[in-house]
């Protein structure tokens, strides 16, 4: 069945979904009225369609501006980098923070192609100037992350901000003993008084 | 952004997919081309309007009558029934079977208010005459696929047919050790000659 076979293609190409997964999903699709599944597809087209990036912190927004640029209530003196629009929204549930974002889609990543015009970098070096006091760096904790982080420190050096990183160490709630040695270097290294 | 709450919402809804992954899955589309975007939802609606239940079997199919059933080299004497389309698909992985289905679609389940006329059982009834000689049950190894098995075992006997049902025992390639006691229990009983 082609019709069949297209769908679990489709669902298989999605990350985490294997093909087992895949058929389960297209099965269970069929089982559904033909109304709900036009439904879900509807709501896909839709998405994609109506949801762009922010043009100014660039993260996804079905306005021109997003809630988060737009809102009166956010710090303007701050704004925290991060790699995708993903991140917002998980330090947003935190409720810590009450700056600005900037996403930048991605890190620099040479073996990959990726140079720094090929993410939001430019973007985010033309919002340095005017009232900024602090510019939070809170990409993962990875090479490219690491690389891109370094690249921005450097680009960002001329507009004497206050340059911060959030912190590396063990994550709440997790044992010393598994904790991998870099992490618990980090942690060590970063110490803080009691 | 309702747009993305919806698509988010829509993917939770479907088997295996927690509310994490779901986001993880409506971020992925975001970075998708409109184009690849809108032939995945083409393939869902598709599918869902294509596929339909086989005439004889009730398997899907995108035909009148399945590829299985229309076959001129499957073995018209024997019916192996089934609970979903998706376990006619595992059995003829396995290449060992040669027989005809059928796909009852679902089990008989009083507590959930799924009674014999919820599934096709009149259907499985009506096509017990004839040149058939033997019936194998391969519902599923819980009480409802138990119940359903014992259900068509009596409706079936005047049919005077050979009734077999798969064989439940340990998995091959698990451990002994881990095997829980009923299927251990059945293992022993269902032992073989050797």
């Amino acid at each position: 069945m082609d019709a069949l076979d297209r769908v679990v293609e489709q669902f298989s190409s999605l990350p985490t979904i294997g093909k087992k997964t895949a058929r389960r999903l297209a099965f269970h699709l069929l089982r559904q009225s033909q109304e709900s599944v036009d439904e879900f597809a509807t709501a896909i087209v839709q998405m994609r369609s109506q949801v762009r990036e922010c043009a100014t912190c660039h993260t996804f927004t079905d306005q021109d501006c997003c809630t988060i640029c737009s809102s009166a209530k956010r710090d303007r003196t701050v704004i925290c980098v991060v790699e995708q629009p993903s991140d917002v929204l998980a330090i947003e549930r935190t409720s810590e923070y009450q700056g600005l974002y900037h996403v930048l889609h991605g890190t620099i990543n040479p073996l990959d192609g990726v140079g720094p015009d090929e993410i939001r970098l430019r973007e985010l070096v033309s919002r340095l100037g005017g009232g900024l006091v602090e510019l939070i760096l809170a990409l993962n904790p990875t090479i490219e992350g690491e690389v891109t982080t370094q690249y921005i420190a450097k680009v960002a050096a001329p507009f004497q901000l206050k340059l911060t990183r959030i912190a590396r160490g063990v994550p709440v709630g997790a044992d010393l003993e598994f904790a991998d040695d870099a992490t618990l270097r980090k942690a060590i290294e970063g110490r803080v008084p009691l």
